[in-house]
């Protein structure tokens, strides 16, 4: 339907402001770079929404912003981070992702090539998890207003089953588990908005859960809640559930798994990584006698291969959480206060 | 549950980078100022998504990056226009809007007043809808990488009925009807943007159009397309639809409802309404011998009650939008090619 004579110049072409006008040249925009990659039949109506069927269930809906600096770095990109991002809020539930949007705000002059690449990363990330973008947005600002590109995806899923998570049904008793080890995504972003080289090369855990998250709530429908320890880290994320639930959480340092070189990097860096943000990772709580069933069950999963218990919950009417130190002490795990890394999501 | 000692200032205080980190700061946001405006019952979860049941019915889900420029304008606020916008686009297949998401994405050193000044201007506009917004995302970025505040939403809504609106469905001799005047969205904005005065205050038509289009599908459940003519104008609506369905377009200038200080102001800034951007105003398509009838019914509602029909579907393969003038000749109305008023939405 379009005039194909002045096609996008995807090798060396820019954002222009006209390319937000809502005419021509935005649609070439979506034409040939958003519907050539995301390409499915929803999408394809190019109708101001999406429609679709979904299963009976609860319906679970979730929502991220991404800003990132900088935007390509070891492990992935802002394009796979906004997909992984948004599907592991929805699955955090216990639902089953069906369907995102996909909302950019991309600055006057950004390479449109920088921008195939995001917009082909995230294309291959919603393919992999088999969640298809159905529907979309595209803002341009002038230079200096914005920052390359800003992405929202919000995510749709549902929870077929009668399985409820929720913070407020932890209570003392319940087993702490960690998917694997903490860390990676803050520490290698970092080391890369520094130019810090270190011996290893750290990489980001950004990955996508519902599968492991699948099997954990279908093999133990007992889990009580679950959440993805990301910006404020696992820190961050076991104070809020212990606010939530009106419980306090004791974990124990030496059950928690840490890459050598990321914790290598933290203490060159001068960071704490129970502070440090994770995109791959999460925690959930059960009943004490279902945690060896459960550690099995994410163990087997590649998400949750070197998954752990890592604590217990208990009573605490200041609901803190503390930490079992290597050398057999307590100490306070804290909110994060200050800023540790900024834009790291 | 949290610290209360350093509470906002909402007075004086500015937007920080701690403000995204995830802490405690970033908590202290959330609870303070959305939480408190937007307060209901699944939001304040506070979980990292939303949980609710919809009625049977296909879903149907909209997203929008609200990017406008100035952020305030007569007639509402990016705040505002965000919860419209998308509702909007929601209800133009036809659907009932049930919930929204919020992501907002802040500029280091914007004033906590004005964003609270928007906040409730968006919880306003989503309670006078009905349509909670009910799960969100902050991210904070450095001052002079953004623009104050950029705002995305996304809608979920549900078509209960059977009726299927599409662009696809258009067929030769189909009614073109447009609910009220052009131009009014864009002209407002332009003007304050150049700090042009002219005798009248223009105000943009900013609203949320769902009450209009539930009275259309119960009313005259035949009708078979509808989109909101909003960047790009209504001209750049009529060819997307000419083109998706595969027919030509002819509206009738003289039926255009245009505001004469609209018309004035289009004329001094040498822009054409056709082109200017709505929102408040949808265009519909229907079987000609149905257009009297839903005409009655759009005038009937506040939203439509300047609705006219404007125009009808004729043959034409090269899908051109063509108007018959005032002087009695014909003009092509072409895609909107060049840029006529970037950051209007």
């Amino acid at each position: 339907m379009i005039n194909t004579m002045n096609k996008l110049n995807l090798a060396n072409g820019c954002i222009e402001m006209v390319h937000g006008s809502g005419g021509r040249a935005m649609q070439r925009l979506i034409e040939e770079l958003f519907l050539a990659a995301f390409d499915n039949p929803i999408l394809r109506e190019l109708s101001d929404q999406a429609s679709f069927d979904l299963p009976a269930g609860r319906v679970v809906m979730a929502t991220d912003s991404h800003v990132i600096s900088p935007l390509f770095f070891n492990g992935g990109d802002i394009g796979s981070l906004s997909i992984h991002g948004t599907i592991n809020d929805v699955v955090m539930s216990g639902a089953q992702p069906y369907y995102l949007s996909a909302g950019f705000i991309l600055e006057e002059g950004f390479a449109l090539s920088k921008l195939k690449k995001i917009v082909d990363s995230m294309a291959a990330a919603a393919r992999d998890a088999g969640v298809p973008i159905v529907t979309g947005d595209t803002k341009v600002v002038e230079k200096g207003k914005g920052d390359g590109v800003f992405i929202n995806t919000t995510g749709v899923g549902v929870v077929t089953s009668d399985i409820e998570l929720s913070a407020k049904k932890i209570r003392p008793g319940c087993s702490v588990l960690l998917s694997g080890s903490i860390g990676d995504h803050g520490v290698a972003i970092l080391s890369q908005r520094e130019n810090l080289s270190f011996e290893t090369t750290l990489c980001s855990d950004s990955q996508p859960l519902h599968r492991l998250v699948r099997a954990m709530i279908e093999q133990v429908p007992d889990i009580v809640a679950m959440r993805d320890p990301t910006r404020g880290g696992l820190a961050t994320t076991l104070n809020e559930m212990a606010a939530q639930s009106g419980t306090g959480i004791i974990i124990d340092e030496k059950a928690i798994p840490i890459k050598a070189p990321v914790k290598a990097a933290c203490e060159f860096l001068g960071l704490d990584p129970l502070y440090v943000a994770n995109e791959g990772k999460l925690v959930a709580f059960c009943p004490p006698e279902k945690a060896e069933r459960l550690l099995e069950v994410m163990q087997s999963q590649p998400e949750g291969k070197e998954a752990a218990i890592i604590g217990e919950v208990g009573e605490d009417r200041n609901h803190f959480v503390q930490m079992k130190t290597l050398f057999g002490g307590h100490r306070m795990v804290d909110w994060l206060t200050g800023e540790q890394l900024p834009r790291i999501c």
